[in-house]
């Protein structure tokens, strides 16, 4: 791997493949060759990627010869149907979708939290859902002192989580409500600007959609503890591309406030925003292209004497996305682990 | 009383003074004489009532003569200032700010919730939280048949609620980002537009801001249970004139969900609002301009055996603030409690 890592990152054109573009440029990736591909209706775009001129390709089941990493962020269904040809042709695939997170065999990895588990894969490394990771590095620093009983969170989840198309709906809808129009919503189901509305994703049959039942279930296996309750409000809020969270944690014992602001204050991708004379605490614009989750409000909740609150700001497409995806490709590279898996795929 | 009620208006200028005339005129209170009275800066502006036109008179120590009801929503600095002179001069003061909520000899009411109470006042009677109201008139129909415990809730506060110059800030920020400007912002401590930020009232020793305190006391004193416990964490953010908010209650013992629906679809001041085939809930901009609550994701919380969730919007402006106050007005008349009030206040 010294001469560098060839690297395909599938879905190149999109929100979240602009930014992993982004990312592998500005934190010096070690990348031999890149190779983009996409929906045959986005191949042909040129991107540029350092000083080369890259022409996105159209997916196909042989695009994945010779690629050591695959950054997947084109959606459950594409990563279903090429992830494993991907695997076959010897790359690890680091998959935004939530195709495979909740399968036993494949990882589901945030780096600052459960990096050991990366070792473990198959071929596949999951990326968890956005909401899940910003809350995930904001509280595993104190489910690492004192488990975490219960977790009650409300989000207020911006337009990025749908996509690129839904963050420009929401300004040309403000454009249009301003001028005293009425616009009808193309990409999300309800008007957004100027509104917001629980998350759109299908409910399930305990009345709680899939974007609520992945804050639960993925918390649950990225801390390795399923013994966690956890429920969640999803909300989509007019926001361009930063998530807030509203987090109860429930605790077996009262966990002393003071020591949770300095975990927090001590732990990798989290940066505590308080200033209680200010009444300044974690913005969305504040947490927009950052790589910290910002947190803040760390409080003991007044109604319950085992319990904190806090809140938190975090960029959905970076530290969400694809800021986590670069950080699992760099941890795979650092500890070895591409080889360990080709070695075991080829077994 | 039956020639009619002389009411006055304190604070018509504002959004909700504005909502109270409104309201008076479409309810078809009992209006013999109006009178409007607001600050030196907004007297001599003329409003039209019915087919008048009245001339906002600048508020002064003798400006309660004859007057049988003051509406006041002029803040709580206006209120401390001339309630008494108001009950001394033998009116009734229903007032929309916190000055006197949680006096003792205050009632604090919510007419769908502790009509009763009114029964009690001395002259003043207080209009509670707007957050609080919305919550309160939502959750008693459950709280009547099995006593909460314990209300977590987190807030989505809209502009509205810093008054109708923050409305407008909004708007013109909204605006100044779409071209692309970074505006500063004058009457909200930060941007709201396409942001969101911790409501920004005075925080206290114990790290929840007056906003929240409300929620927690307001509601014990409305409810007449101080046992209740409640933590609250309250947002602003960018919608106009409709606070929406999630409710996780805990019971001593589970709550069938079909049973508290059926509560809820029942109740006064509320309607239930869900589609789960379609994803469908309350949104701000469906609550706006209506009198009720919207109520929806009633839901067995998956967390803990004994809570419920559910989902509300409301429209700040209407049930949050004017439209409680001229129902506590309409009891008072309809309950004959004007006269009682003028035979205690004259002993």
């Amino acid at each position: 791997m010294s001469d560098g890592i060839n690297v395909a990152v599938l879905g190149a054109t999109g929100a979240v493949g602009q930014e992993l573009l982004a990312l592998l440029e500005s934190r010096q990736f070690p990348v031999k060759n890149l190779t983009l591909l996409a929906s045959p209706r986005s191949a042909g775009s040129k991107i540029k990627f350092l000083n080369q001129e890259i022409t996105v390709e159209a997916v196909k089941d042989d695009s994945f010869q010779d690629i050591d990493i695959v950054l997947a962020s084109a959606g459950g269904s594409t990563s279903k149907a090429y992830a494993s040809k991907a695997v076959a042709a010897g790359a690890v695939v680091i998959d935004n979708s939530s195709a495979f997170r909740m399968d036993d065999d494949v990882p589901l990895v945030v780096p600052e939290i459960n990096p050991e588990a990366a070792a473990q894969h198959q071929g596949i490394i999951a990326n968890p859902n956005c909401t899940t990771i910003l809350m995930g590095v904001a509280i595993h620093p104190l489910h690492k002192v004192q488990p975490i009983k219960r977790i009650v969170v409300s989000t207020y989840q911006s337009a990025s989580g749908a996509g690129a198309r839904a963050m420009a709906e929401v300004e040309t809808q403000a454009q249009a409500i301003l001028k005293g129009e009425t616009p009808k919503p193309e990409i999300l189901p309800y008007p957004l600007a100027f509104n917001l509305f629980p998350h759109n994703s299908p409910l399930g049959d305990n009345h709680y959609c899939q974007e609520e039942m992945k804050m639960v279930n993925e918390t649950r296996k990225i801390f390795e503890a399923p013994e966690i309750r956890v429920t969640a409000t999803c909300i989509r809020v007019p926001v361009l591309r930063a998530h807030s969270e509203a987090i109860n944690l429930e605790f077996a014992h009262p966990f002393d406030v003071a020591k949770a602001r300095e975990l927090i204050s001590a732990a990798p991708g989290v940066k505590l925003v308080e200033d209680w004379d200010k009444n300044y605490f974690p913005m969305p614009i504040d947490a927009t292209g950052e790589d910290d989750v910002l947190v803040g409000r760390v409080r003991q909740d007044i109604s319950h004497e085992s319990s904190l609150e806090l809140w938190l700001c975090g960029d959905q497409i970076r530290k969400g996305a694809a800021l986590n995806a670069i950080q699992i490709a760099e941890l795979l590279v650092e500890k070895d682990l591409l080889k360990l898996s080709q070695k075991m795929t080829t077994v």
